[in-house]
């Protein structure tokens, strides 16, 4: 065989997973690897921005896993600072922004993620911020440390997902007094109600504003032009930044705009090798590409570092001629806000109604070690499970230290398609300083299947 | 059906269970329920005795968790004081050392477990200290509160179990110098030599002492005859108080001398009911019965709350009427040693061989927090792993904290018969203050199935 290329567009999580796996597997006599990278960075960890802003993370490069040079090193070519504008899936070839070509055997698509900007007035002005690229991240920390010191500094963060709640958590560790504003009825959409209300009430416990149901008209401007605060339907909330939280779509444009297939939910349409399924050459991986749900089959997007790098390897294998498959996602999602960790996996309850399952749903209460020991806290698991077979197909966990961690018990009983019997049986572990004699996991999951049992 | 008797000999967490799981499913007009109990307490937590000791929990009240008095407003009849001497199997009549007499139709032992004390000379002199009832923490609060102010205690700990690695700290943390003395190679023989190596690094790095490999021949006492050292056949070690954490056996000795049928491993031999195999108006639970390995089904002993309480629950189901089986063990087990959490659970490599598995083992290291996020610790995985089919067959973690609950995500996925390639596709959490882009339990599992591919 003579010696092909692999193209890589986007040279974080996805796109060098997968640059990395094929030069894992083929010499460089076999494959030539070359990543075009728009920015200067390469594999960095945008899920690390807020802590960097929030001062507990000492430097920029501490986020970047692996540089430019690195990945040179280990014999792939990366082209940073070159944006692929065009690709040509007949002559397979792509067109840089600086009018340069690059021609391909395989090409791997990974652009990431697009952060949702509605088009709101003022969405552009200076002093609003996403979070999505180191760059931004820079940004954010200078203007934090330009503002007057005359005044605790102010901040409005548009929308209550993990990044919104995280920015928020940061921003007040900062010092600047903090207003989050939703256009949903609660934070943490993928959360049940019930839980979200208790994330909003811890919210509102650490001293931030929390207004919910709020349609964003406007980012008022100050005579400079600079963004200076938030008018909604219903308020209007004063800000020297405005930071953008509101979610992740897939950056699928430049697929799209080259004539691949696109799924329902706006990510490039892959299987499970990460192989388009329009064009046999072409494939993706990460925050662009739509996957599917490990339990139900159905299409998904989940922006998320971890898939990308599953992802990546797994495209870098095929590729690189090795069978390899991503066998989807869950939704398993964690973070904290202050002294809350929050964690979900599987099916909320709106999702399981949705995907036609006859299902009940428990919370249990409990606490994260002994009742007697120091530092007990609270916390509350819900799950949501099938009605008769008793199989599990969502858990929430919400509680003090030690309580979202649980949530990967939950993530490996659904995997395992466990039931709630079999996780209240299964032998989970008990030491005062880590739990009671039953973990609240176990009495949740016991709850359930005695329920069930009628 | 005319009103039965259930008579319940030990009131702690098996007996208990099962005297509350049977008063839930039948009414006082069916069912009495009456409980025999040798000490003053009931549902007591044995668990939290060094924690007492250690001076984290308030007072013992705060260890009972259901008073005999609380019990009795739920309807079941405690004797407390009463010690059962003699069961007649035959006249289904139990004795009690006052000499009254107890006749039932059914009948619950729960007996609890038996400290090991071998007959080592000087073993029962005063300073020589159990850790088993709440007297026996009452005991040793009181000798720490008796020592000499001049100079710092001393204390040795005998046994490198959990019960030993507890005790050793909790008396180092009340400003005694600690040693610990075992005949075994290294602490916590549960775990694989390697990582029972850096338990006993850890606890050396903590400034105790840990002399392994040594068969102690002698308490030494002073001229009031109290132990004031520990003599073995390698050295001499200086006491004030000497602590045993030398393992338990099943308290099996009533039904031994009634002719029940006991198994292999000294416990009472009853199936997956709870019932004895030789009497069947007979149940036990908790630590005085032999249960069996979830995964090999082999019979096995395991001394440990949780099993217990849900001993007790299955006992009480089946003797009220209601279908209940016990699930088997895993073996299941969380400490931790200073900053040092160690979990383990399902076979270790011994455990393994002597089932006869052809498996291999993998150790990974990694991070407990994403690198650069402040508090990230070590954490070192160690998984058991059947060659050819990849399922999990055990797994061992040690780490700093958030290390070792870990083990409830394999103790999980060896309850569900999980590879270790499944556990490597899951989709367990991330977020930077958590866990790295991948947790550590999912990269183990990845090195796993990727070795097993070849």
């Amino acid at each position: 065989m003579s010696r092909q290329r692999l193209l890589v567009i986007g040279g974080d999580a996805g796109g060098m997973s997968a640059a990395a796996q094929a030069r894992r597997i083929r010499g460089e006599d076999e494959l030539e690897v070359v990543v075009l990278e728009q920015g200067e960075d390469t594999s960095f960890s945008a899920c690390g921005i807020p802590y960097w802003v929030g001062g507990l993370v000492g430097g920029r490069g501490d986020l970047v896993a692996r540089t430019p040079e690195e990945h040179r090193r280990r014999g792939i070519q990366v082209h940073t600072g070159t944006r692929a504008e065009a690709v040509d899936l007949d002559a397979c070839r792509v067109t840089a922004a600086d009018g340069r070509t690059f021609d391909y055997d395989h090409l791997l698509i990974a652009t990431g993620g697009r952060p949702t900007r509605p088009p709101i007035e003022g969405l552009d002005a200076p002093g609003v911020f996403g979070v999505h690229r180191l760059d931004d991240g820079e940004r954010i920390r200078a203007a934090i440390d330009a503002l007057p010191s005359d005044r605790p500094g102010r901040a409005v963060v548009l929308g209550g997902g993990y990044i919104g709640l995280e920015m928020a958590e940061v921003l007040q560790h900062r010092g600047l007094s903090v207003d989050v504003v939703l256009a949903d009825p609660l934070p943490m959409g993928l959360l049940d109600a019930d839980m979200g209300e208790r994330v909003c009430a811890a919210m509102r416990g650490m001293g931030m504003g929390v207004h919910t149901d709020q349609a964003v008209r406007e980012v008022l401007r100050d005579a400079d032009g600079r963004a200076c605060g938030v008018r909604t339907d219903q308020g209007t909330y004063d800000a020297d930044l405005v930071v953008l939280g509101l979610g992740m779509g897939p950056e699928a444009r430049l697929a799209e705009a080259a004539g691949l297939g696109i799924g329902v939910t706006g990510g490039i349409d892959v299987d499970a090798t990460m192989r388009s399924r329009t064009h046999e050459n072409v494939f993706a991986a990460g925050d662009c590409v739509q996957t599917y749900h490990h339990l139900t089959g159905e299409p998904a997007h989940v922006a998320l570092g971890t898939h990308a790098n599953k992802q990546g390897r797994v495209a870098g294998s095929v590729i690189a001629g090795r069978p390899a498959r991503f066998a989807g996602v869950l939704g398993t999602a964690l973070t904290k806000v202050g002294d809350l960790e929050i964690g979900r996996t599987g099916l909320c309850t709106t999702q399981a109604e949705t995907a036609g399952f006859d299902f009940r749903t428990d919370v249990v209460e409990g606490t994260t070690r002994a009742g007697y020991y120091p530092g007990a806290e609270e916390i509350a698991v819900k799950l949501i499970t099938e009605s008769g077979s008793g199989r599990l197909l969502g858990g929430q966990v919400l509680g003090g230290q030690g309580a979202g961690k649980r949530v990967d018990v939950l993530a490996t009983a659904i995997w395992g398609r466990m039931t709630a019997e079999e996780l209240s049986e299964s032998d989970l572990s008990y030491a005062p300083p880590f739990s009671p004699t039953y973990d609240v996991v176990a009495v949740a999951a016991r709850v359930v299947s005695r329920a069930e049992r009628g």
